[in-house]
């Protein structure tokens, strides 16, 4: 194999990730690459936790403000996690110990739509960025830079940070360079121009991201794969889901309200979203795009059966298999995937102007769909919003889709009134469970609420829920959008005092 | 002066009014002109008031779905409510008999965001538009309209309706002609392209709306003022709020975060919008534009100092006073102003691409920052969103404004979590009452919320708040954004019950 350092300066500047951590100091702030898992730096962070817990032991203070793409791994998230490491961290995090540390109050977390991250590093505000640690795949003769499995803000992180710290991952496919596409078109107002996207698989920038060479402090390499999550295959709530959101596309072209061949598919992770992607497989579509966030085991599979014509995203969420396979085949996948800059790859303005089926989960949905994507019981932050809000309200059809209860049971996924909103019910136009499916299409509140409760909630909250709406319907103090904030939130409190929503 | 009905076929179709309203029967779907009490048609919307009373007492029934660009006059919401004739309304309502019925539960009301209520009509699922009222200044020898005073969804409405009704408004200025920008190019996916817009005062279309006139089943003339609420001078909370709010925009050009003649201003109605506009008028900023949903009185003063270049919007909002200045001197004022269709002025991809500066007012705000924009105690409806959500999300700063209490302090309008959420922390920058203002930007929940109570909530309830978020850190499910369930809506049900918030 080639060298992945092709550059001579930056070949002067291979040093081990002990010494490159070393020029990290308390109270920086760290832009990392990293997105769903892929791309993000793996010897670096860990080598900075390792410094951060020995200060610690020494009595010294040290933290860091560490920004990203989205979720990284286990060896940035949860190694600095770990030895309290982080003092802000944004804009998203699905790792369990920062998690853990987040809802403690240890930790401040700042939830971002993804979206704006890098417009909103760029108008100033958040500070400046002191450090930049971004994984690579190769560092081109010109200086330029071969992305790995993710984009996410690394064209942002580079421009901004004072300082430059490469991970050059040889376990990354070298046949990725050509796969990326980095628009360096965007600006601040009043000087921002349209993005000038039609079609998912339009390439508007360039395969490579540009790097100041001076800012460079150091190169790291490293050969260790992607977190990789294991894929879950679906169950028979996911399958479900799944056959119920395949009628209602097929009812809507049959409609003539979809064409035959749908819009770009904007899909979350996890097994509900490859059931509904495996399903398009056996599906009446064909040549379908994809313009959305990741591309995880069901895209790759709908990729493979020729339904799918090509995916636009800006990460990859495999599975190792899936991500064997798309190695072993990197050079065919690569004409039909792009990955992008996530400010592009959830731009609203290219979102709503594609006109994505957007297709999200969700922790819970009122009677009248205003879903909560992102605080269990109102306050404990899961992961985050995510992209869930670029897509949601830009949308052709914002679907949203969950198993009708969680927990075994004890929690509903519909209740009286949501314990925090991410989603207001005019973004919230389709909602499925297990048990139906919604179409709040151009309904009034008491219409969505009506279709909620049949339609998606569990035959053992039903009635509870039932009972509910139609006291407010006889109490509320309005009846536009009937509540009684006496109890509208005594499922959640039920739930935090007994363990189970149940009465 | 010249007749405004300049075309032979449609003077040939002159009629009343109360015959141009037989041509509407029970279960139509009505598309009418009309935004903020501008350009709506005054005489059809009356008579057929008086149809739907005459068919109720003769025992028969008769109602008709309503679709407007937002609100209207008492001459078309005002009768056609008061007639209980009108099954569903949307997009946006602010009158107060048709509020009353929809609170009663006697009328459907779907509360849209304004930007997407003519994409929704083309995509198809909120079913077929029967007939359109559409007030005109006046119809041009070529058989095309010239707008009246608002464009909102007109363009939609016409090209969507099976029939078409015009009302010619003499009162109209016949000078308005060039003013309007109507664009005709947007489409329904997969043939979007972007919208050329790059600066406030960009022109993209015509002046003139297409009307097909096989559609065209009655032209009725009239000669009636606009709605023209009378201006409310603002008092000394209003000159407060506009005072932090001129001080924040100043300290932002001075740290270099916004250009010294900032970027482009929109604003709500209402006498603190009027006192932030007239702040401006006097403050140090030149050459200033707006891309707005309506121009104001505010507005209006800030075009004749000449501190504001030109202003884009979709609709007049004036009183009496300023509407005969405007009318006084419409040649003038044409070359300065654009009136364009909703779904442009109010275009997110615009929005964010022009970067505007967004200024709207609120129900309450809770200690995270969450705005209810709409619902008073969670289930009446006052107004609408409105464009609220377009302009918020898409901002480059949202900006929330509103006195500390309501109701002679039986309100706060900083409560411990929102009764009903149409802005999400994430799209809310900063929240400005005549106590202070909370700069939220690139803080996590917690530090928004010491902000929050700090700067912008009235001190007779800043310690009840205190109080609860301080329980609420120690006893909560979660620490990312502290609630508790039991009390969290408890404000808002006192209030329900004793008619104070207070304790």
């Amino acid at each position: 194999m080639s060298d992945p350092i092709a550059h001579p300066h930056f070949r002067g500047l291979v040093m081990s990730a002990q010494e490159a951590a070393a020029k990290i100091s308390h109270g920086m702030t760290i832009g990392m690459s990293g997105f769903t898992g892929s791309g993000y730096p793996k010897a670096v962070p860990v080598a900075l936790a390792e410094r951060i817990e020995a200060e610690h032991a020494a009595g010294r203070p040290m933290r860091v403000k560490v920004w990203t793409g989205a979720s990284t791994g286990p060896e940035l998230d949860g190694a600095l996690a770990r030895a309290n490491g982080i003092e802000l961290r944004l804009p998203y995090n699905s790792d369990p110990i920062a998690r853990e540390r987040i809802n403690k109050g240890e930790m401040d977390y700042l939830d971002m739509h993804l979206s704006l991250v890098a417009p909103m590093a760029w108008q100033g505000f958040l500070g400046d960025l002191d450090v930049a640690v971004i994984e690579v795949t190769a560092i081109r003769p010109d200086g330029t830079l071969v992305p790995s499995s993710s984009v996410g803000n690394n064209k942002t992180w580079l421009d901004r940070a004072k300082r430059i710290i490469l991970e050059v991952n040889r376990w990354q496919n070298p046949a990725l360079e050509g796969m990326h596409d980095i628009y360096y078109g965007t600006a601040l107002p009043p000087h921002r121009v349209p993005i000038p996207i039609v079609k998912a698989d339009d390439r508007i920038g360039q395969p490579t991201l540009i790097c100041d060479p001076e800012k460079v402090v150091a190169v790291v390499v490293t050969d260790s794969p992607d977190r990789n999550a294991p894929f879950t295959p679906p169950d028979a709530c996911a399958h479900a889901i799944a056959g119920h959101l395949l009628d209602f596309l097929a009812h809507e072209v049959k409609k003539g309200r979809l064409p035959e061949n749908l819009l770009p598919l904007q899909s979350g992770v996890g097994n509900i979203a490859n059931a509904v992607l495996r399903g398009l497989v056996d599906g009446p579509f064909h040549d379908m795009t994809a313009y959305t966030e990741v591309i995880q085991d069901g895209m790759l599979d709908l990729l493979d059966s020729g339904r799918l014509r090509m995916a636009s995203a800006t990460a990859f969420s495999l599975s190792p298999e899936a991500a064997a396979r798309v190695n072993k085949d990197m050079h065919r996948y690569r004409d039909r995937m792009i990955l992008r800059p996530q400010e592009i790859s959830n731009h609203p303005e290219v979102v709503r102007r594609l006109g994505c089926i957007a297709m999200n989960g969700l922790i819970e949905a009122d009677i009248y769909g205003n879903v909560n994507s992102t605080c269990i019981m109102g306050s404990r932050i899961q992961n985050g919003i995510g992209g869930s809000g670029d897509f949601a309200r830009n949308a052709y059809i914002s679907i949203f889709v969950t198993p009708s209860t969680a927990k075994g049971g004890k929690i509903s996924a519909i209740v009286p009134q949501a314990s925090h909103v991410d989603h207001i019910m005019q973004d919230v136009a389709v909602i499925v469970t297990e048990q139906g499916l919604a179409d709040l299409r151009g309904l009034s509140p008491k219409k969505r609420a009506e279709l909620v409760i049949g339609n998606c909630s569990h035959p053992e909250y039903r009635d509870a829920l039932r009972d509910y709406y139609n006291r407010a319907l006889k109490g509320a103090y309005g009846l536009h959008a009937p509540s009684l904030p006496a109890e509208a939130l005594s499922w959640h409190q039920r739930f935090i005092e007994t363990g189970s929503m149940k009465m």
